[in-house]
């Protein structure tokens, strides 16, 4: 039996999605058991009485976006996501999901779960969208690090091309490096230390790849510093909000006929969301931890929850922390 | 008089569109000449008659896009781009502007055109559009260096927040620095120590900004290192880029209705599509040279290039370089 710790009062539709997202999850994952950290009266009442495979461990206290961190993982002690993270480290749970403050879900998953022998820094790895398909793209690290060596982002190319292919089922994916430009003498001293290393891995290595070919579908999986990666993710997030809720605007305040003709056009706006719709690639995985660790949007809804909870039962029936145990403990 | 040596051989559309700009551009500025190099032939006779304050000045050879730019500098020495800059350096040209190799011309820009003393390295420094307004912000350095250090952001931020209030009209310009978090204290050792520059000089600074909130309008001038400003540049394009493709591909292959819906709603598209027409912004200048030089983008049409003429003209006008060399020789 697998079983998935939950941090059930974290993200902005806490608890109820998380719960209606539990109980969906829960028919179609029959090995897998659900640990709920929250508080007890509502989740009671929000399970019901379909307790099967699911446990409800109260608890007092919520991080909240706003705290800092590290305080709030020392102070906030009987928080759902500081609980959660100690049964994780405990063996009571194999992993842990939240859709709570970011920060502090790293400083839990760093400091509570810990990491596995052999990787220098955990690197966060969310999935991408591409435009020319529904497989994305994996890019690590996107924040965990503000300071990056050389060998953490071989470390995490590894573990994402491994996760690329065990969890998302791309054959042998192509890794690429993000960088200042496509020749393999571009970039500052670490980007060219860590072309080399990655040139001479085990790894697809396809070569450097630029901020705007990204969404194009080039590479499966891009490596870069947690600097860069942390500015171009929030980059691209940010200008896709902002174009769309441009458009949003301008469709609705040009008069009755740009209305009417938004209305006849949705099939295609659809089509477009449709495919940067990235709750179906699960959260962001915190990579290089003894337990996987999955931290998902805070505004996601039950069915982006859904998804992460399958792309953490996934990491789980693959095994692929034991996987990187072994292979970093080379 | 102020004269502007023009590259007019660099651009998909050259050289007509190069000239069909100088001679809009020249009815609307009687105190500058133009100095056109490029292909002798062609451009007399896209010139014609109308020769007061046009100068053309033949070269042989052109630096192509995918020419190494060191390389092309030494051994293309009568390209329209090297022969341009050679005059800028001469004194016989004010500022120069090409629509050519980026790399060729940082590359001239820095070896042929020269730094002003005390400035410690130029960088790149495109205008962005915002969500709000057609004002616009400056980013700065996008890719002149892979390697950044804290005094070179503090200068660059200081010319760029002279550039948008002379050049652009904003007054008082709010500077912020590129970070992975909103608080003082992120990032790494560079932009921490960035960070406390910015705050103990003269300007305007507002603190950390995030990719995400780029194209809001947060900021007039954003400073960042050249490695992370390049792929955040290239994420935003990128981006933009992908949506819009995506967007019209979707309006036009799902059927008559939606096809038709698309026509009623263009006025909306093309709303969204002129604020973010940076064409109206000119194009990017090598900031800290001894005269203005400034690359538009290799695409750009007739428009894009007369406001580009427009922008290195103000540049002179406002005397942005004399303003530079004072405060850097302090």
């Amino acid at each position: 039996m697998r079983r998935i710790a939950v941090d059930a009062m974290g993200g902005e539709n806490a608890p109820q999605a998380i719960v209606e997202a539990v109980l969906k999850a829960k028919k179609e994952l029959p090995e897998t058991e659900f640990i709920l950290f929250g508080d007890e009266a509502k989740l009671k009442e929000l399970v019901g009485s379909d307790r099967e495979r699911v446990q409800i461990v109260p608890t007092t206290e919520v991080i909240q976006d706003e705290d800092e961190p590290v305080k709030a993982m020392r102070t906030k002690k009987d928080s759902s996501m500081v609980v959660a993270a100690n049964w994780v480290k405990k063996g009571q749970a194999d992993a842990l999901l939240s859709l709570g403050n970011t920060g502090a879900l790293l400083v839990c998953g760093i400091f509570i779960v810990g990491r596995i022998k052999g990787v220098e820094r955990p690197g966060l790895m969310p999935t991408m969208p591409v435009q020319n398909s529904d497989d994305g793209f994996n890019i690590i690290d996107v924040g965990a690090n503000a300071e990056s060596k050389p060998e953490y982002l071989l470390q995490w190319a590894e573990m994402a091309s491994y996760y690329a292919e065990k969890v998302r089922g791309v054959k042998n994916p192509r890794v690429a490096l993000l960088n200042n430009g496509a020749e393999f003498d571009k970039g500052d001293a670490l980007h060219k230390e860590v072309y080399q290393l990655l040139k001479d891995s085990n790894l697809n290595f396809i070569g450097n790849i630029e901020g705007h070919e990204l969404l194009t579908g080039k590479a499966d999986v891009v490596a870069t510093d947690g600097f860069t990666g942390n500015a171009v993710l929030k980059s691209i997030e940010g200008s896709a909000s902002v174009i769309i809720h441009l458009l949003k605007d301008s469709l609705m305040s040009n008069g009755l006929k740009v209305k009417l003709g938004a209305l006849m056009a949705k099939p295609a706006f659809k089509e477009v969301a449709s495919r940067f719709d990235t709750a179906k690639y699960g959260g962001a995985v915190l990579m290089g931890l003894k337990s996987p660790v999955v931290k998902q949007h805070g505004r996601a809804d039950a069915r982006g929850i859904y998804y992460a909870i399958k792309q953490v039962d996934k990491m789980l029936a693959e095994n692929l922390i034991e996987a990187f145990k072994e292979e970093f403990s080379k």
